[in-house]
């Protein structure tokens, strides 16, 4: 029987028991509990459903020590950080117990009959979003809560009413596990119907699951690679379902003349931080960095960098690829090292590295679009252009990304500014103005996605109020009388959400 | 080289010239221009989009007796059909402008920066939905205007602001032509940039269309076997676009003991009626009808089949096609042949097909899955069942649709009821509630979409105003200050839409 076996990365030691994977029989009955629980989890009210996210989080905050204790030992990222990103993960599920509350989540919209519409007279037409169906949720590793077994597409699928079955990471088993009984333990105790969540293990199984006939769609945060092949096998079904995966971003920032000019330390400051944070292992690191040719900044930079505690990787795949993918790009024509691709530091015995930082001519990285791969670690890429024509022509090579940023002085650069926010908001899912793209508010206005390759689908994000719709689809009732229609869409409006009635919104009930 | 020419399918014989199949360089071309035409038509305030939507509408106004008299030479729907269909068009296209003024299609989301955010800070964060970019549109047999050239998948592209190539279908490819020029002349005259709009020939062109670099996204109507191979394709590209296709339905109805106890005559001339309409050639013709088994309507369905009036179907291709599906559903075992599947109408030199209608016992149906395949044309299967139980076991088998109903005696059948709302909202984009699934309003609140095979994206919708939500993806501006800011996202709200700030929908501006 195969396993995953988590490991520290500080030494390269097991932590913990093995967790052996979901065989084909274990992973068919998960899924069709999934199956049976949809009816009973989709019909209640949003006060219920609300309840079901909210006990969740109550129960993750009650377990908080263990938990963080447990994923500092498999993914070495600290306690502080660990902490930091537990108490995001259940203000994320508060936010969408919010959201089920306030209503605007089921998007009613209430077309009331028209005898006189042409061509033809209009029927009474109600409609509102209800939940796909059971969901897959493909954990990450680098966020062991965030972007995990209870993390935003878990929240999500919750939100919209649909069941959830994760595939965990084999780099965090035992917090995985851990999560899922904390998780499964508080919803079961909040009425949830049983089936409505589990955890599988095992890279067949995550196969398996995204194949099953009980699921309707999968989330999946994780490599271009991984998330192709899930993203292949989802659309090659007989009945394809909807693969949102988030695979990989680069993450441009471009600096301007005039910025360098005003703030060249707060520059090198914010982007050192920015790209080491985490160990470089956040899906928004900036990895390219486009300056002006001459910037000047090497020796500050590598200061900067080499002032940086910089904890090691998540796995030993990670770090072979960052050591692989690094000392590849030293090896392309025309790179220069700020700071040289290095193996991984003599003091560990695990998965540590030293960060990199590599330099290249902008003319040189459109010549050589094997630079445009992702390093995920502590590794950037400085993008020196020559002219304003240079820098746009660079960009235009750079693939969808997460997130962009700009540093430009408005007053003297107003052009510049303008051009520089539309090319970026076209290739990015968010465009940060002055600042670094790392952090990733959990709010309504958030959107976290992108062009292909940062995700699957740019219709959608991962983050925010609006992750939600990614597992809901609508219905529409024509000539349903009202005491047969969902309370969302009765006249009286009993749930008091917001609707859009004959085109208006409102939260008023319908009179005649 | 190859064309695509129209036919009478009244008589079969040629109508028009042959109209040349597109090639690589031309297509390559078309496609390039429309990349170029990207920024531009996305760049200009609502009105000027709104503006361009309704010179479209305004052309087609002008020119719908060369259109309709076109059309029906070759579709042969009946100019009365005809002209309805090119207001159903024009009403679209002004819906369309419409929303775009009204502004909530940008779905606008603005979230203040909160210093007291829980785990960090939150800064100013102001979200919009962008235009995808150019747009591959493939155009429907059976409505040569509402899905056609100008149609549903046209109009919601062009209002999110999108380029629009559409692939013509070969059944009208005069139709198409004339169409083309004068949607083409009319949004160049409106300030539409070059290369917004234009329509291509051939199989060929239509496959390296979904997989050209400049194409963002594309919108099929037509069948299960045609749009799961573009569907592919799309998916395989090195960097895979969204693509929304509609593709099929059975679009079942249910009719209790009670309702036919009630009003069996209305049922049998709503239901004849519904299944005839256009030839039977509608993507919500109800092509299973669950009727209790001792129903004895046979005489009267036959009767009401027997006094329609048919005209031929669109192309030889689908008068082939159904010829083979009736006859090889009436060799299923224990189908009945209430109107018996016939061979083409020996009065009719052209694609004229007689009317069928089989029954078979629902115990059979679930026997038999080769009896749940489309036959598009005039012809429905009764599903006879003898308890709730077989009913509710036989509609477990019936793909997803884009459509279903229910007929029923509330007063009686409360419980009844409830099960079947819920059972076929399941299956379902639009449930029917006493009425017939033909005829889709075109309205805020239409869906007409489903789970698979109905459509290739249960999320979403070819009709109604949330169908323009296909071609946008979101963009958040983080820090981006004021005057930096698209005009939708400014804090006086010039554009004064609707926008959700801090979490409420407001058209107001914002103060500090």
């Amino acid at each position: 029987m195969s396993y995953d076996q988590g490991h520290n990365p500080r030494t390269g030691q097991p932590v913990g028991e093995p967790v052996p994977h979901t065989d084909g029989a274990g992973l068919d009955q998960i899924c069709r509990a999934a199956a049976a629980a949809a009816p009973p989890l989709a019909a209640p009210a949003p006060p219920a459903r609300a309840a079901v996210l909210r006990a969740g989080a109550a129960a993750l905050r009650a377990e908080q020590d263990a938990l963080v204790s447990l994923a500092d030992e498999e993914t070495a990222l600290g306690t502080a950080r660990l902490r930091s990103e537990v108490v995001r993960t259940c203000v994320q599920l508060e936010m969408f117990a919010d959201a089920v509350l306030e209503g605007s989540i089921f998007e009613v919209v209430i077309d009331l009959p028209d005898p006189d519409a042409q061509p033809a007279p209009r029927p009474d037409l109600r409609r509102m979003l209800v939940p796909l169906g059971p969901v897959a949720v493909f954990s990450a590793s680098n966020f062991p809560f965030a972007f995990s077994v209870a993390g935003g597409d878990t929240a999500s699928a919750l939100a919209a009413g649909c069941p959830v079955v994760v595939k965990a990471h084999p780099s965090h088993p035992g917090l995985s596990q851990l999560t899922g009984r904390v998780v499964a333990g508080a919803l079961a105790k909040a009425g949830a119907p049983e089936g409505v969540f589990a955890v599988v293990y095992g890279t067949d199984a995550g196969r398996a699951l995204v194949q099953h006939p009980a699921i309707t769609a999968a989330g999946f945060t994780g490599s271009l690679q991984g998330g192709r092949a899930l993203f292949d096998l989802a659309n090659s079904r007989p009945d394809p379902i909807p693969f949102y995966g988030e695979l990989g971003a680069l993450n441009p920032i471009v600096v301007s003349q005039g910025a360098l000019a005003q703030r060249a330390d707060e520059i090198v400051s914010g982007f050192v931080g920015s790209y080491t944070l985490g160990s470089g292992q956040f899906c928004t690191k900036p990895g390219l960095l486009f300056l002006p040719s001459a910037h000047g900044l090497d020796g500050r930079l590598a200061d900067a960098v080499a002032a940086c505690s910089v904890g090691p990787l998540l796995n030993a795949r990670i770090q072979e690829a960052f050591q692989r993918t690094t000392a590849s790009f030293a090896r392309v024509q025309g790179v220069r090292q700020v700071v040289p691709a290095a193996a991984a530091k003599p003091d560990s015995a695990g998965y540590g590295v030293a960060p990199a930082l590599l330099a290249v001519p902008a003319d040189q990285l459109v010549a050589h679009p094997e630079l445009l791969e992702e390093a995920f670690g502590p590794a950037s890429l400085l993008v020196e252009y020559a002219s304003t024509e240079e820098l746009l022509a660079a960009l235009e090579r750079v693939p969808g990304s997460l997130a962009a940023g700009l540093h430009v002085d408005p007053a003297t650069e107003p052009e510049l500014t303008a051009t520089l926010l539309e090319r970026l908001s076209a290739r990015a899912g968010r465009v940060v103005f002055g600042g670094w793209p790392t952090g990733v508010a959990v709010t309504w206005a958030m959107h976290h996605g992108g062009p292909w390759p940062a995700t699957t689908d740019p219709l959608h994000t991962s983050v925010g109020v609006t992750a939600v719709r990614r597992f809901q689809r609508p219905v529409v009732y024509q000539n349903v009388p009202e005491y047969a229609l969902p309370p969302a869409l009765q006249d009286a409006n009993p749930l008091g959400i917001p609707r859009r009635v004959n085109g208006r919104v409102t939260s008023a009930p319908i009179t005649s």
